[in-house]
């Protein structure tokens, strides 16, 4: 009757999305000029010094095998560029036919998803609200509150992540601020 | 560009863990009586008419694929059986090489996890700590706390539950109160 030490355990604060154990990835917006349709407005953000944290996640050091779950916290600020609320940069999995759930503990947004045949679908975030992705769909999650979106995630671990072809092509729709209320809309600079 | 409508959601209380949308499956003293150990306790409990709610979970209707995250809420009640806590019964995946995340919301207590070589391993849960149950190991949720334990947990959908291998062997290690704390004892009743 041996103990083990296999199992993996990391304590994340509720409110804030962090840990204290781990160290996050962060992406600012000098790391996603390509993702946020008006250019002109992240370029006057930046030139103006101002490169904003825009979301940070755990991509922890766990097994990657297909009967593993990764897992994490992923925390997007409140923002806009132009009028383009603050987002993740958005991904496939590389193991296609792989979904996620998001589990969100705080904040208010969306989860914007598209398959690779153009379908998709939007879901929204309220604390207490989990989202299950299907299989083939890539997903972003958007705030389009005043306060950090904090999500908890999983998926099987050796899904992988494809950002490229978002980080190509762009979502077909995007979600912006229109009368101060977050609206969808076509991507106007989506390519094909 | 068709908007489909494949993603699922649910809206848990981040206090109860209780969902309106979704019924729970619930487990009552009288569905566990091959669980606890002190099988005299449990029978006074019931003669007294209490076949108090022991834990409820949730087991949505999603589609059950090796590339679907099956989620949920779990909400194990404080309480104790003799001096043996409020607990799940346990289970092994029938796909046994998957594992299964747990994300502790409120409350406390411990994941308690074993192989079928009898390896072990405990893990505590507190608000905030996400617990990573490795592939092959049986797992147990345990409430040593005063308020209910609630846990989000994840796992590939085509795992399956296996509940008669610890139905008919029980785990080898049990967590019972001694002098008002929670300690890890060699389970009496254990079959190999």
């Amino acid at each position: 009757m041996t103990q083990t030490n296999l199992a993996n355990a990391t304590l994340f604060d509720l409110k804030t999305g962090l840990s204290k154990e781990e160290k996050t990835k962060q992406r600012h917006l000098s790391d996603m000029t390509k993702m946020f349709y008006d250019t002109k407005a992240l370029q006057e953000e930046m030139e103006a010094g101002h490169d904003a944290l825009v979301y940070e996640y755990y991509d922890l050091d766990l097994p990657k095998t297909d009967g593993d779950i990764q897992y994490g916290t992923s925390i997007v600020y409140p923002g806009t560029v132009g009028d383009e609320y603050y987002m993740t940069k958005g991904h496939y999995h590389e193991v296609l036919e792989t979904g996620e759930v998001y589990f969100c503990i705080s904040g208010e947004g969306y989860l914007l998803m598209e398959n690779p045949e153009g379908e998709w679908e939007i879901e929204k975030f309220v604390p207490g609200r989990a989202v299950h992705v299907p299989p083939r769909y890539a997903h972003r999650s958007i705030n389009t509150g005043k306060e950090p979106l904090v999500t908890f995630f999983a998926f099987r671990a050796d899904a992988g992540h494809d950002y490229g072809t978002i980080e190509a092509k762009g979502f077909r729709k995007l979600v912006v601020e229109r009368d101060g209320k977050p609206e969808i809309i076509d991507n106007p600079k989506w390519q094909k």
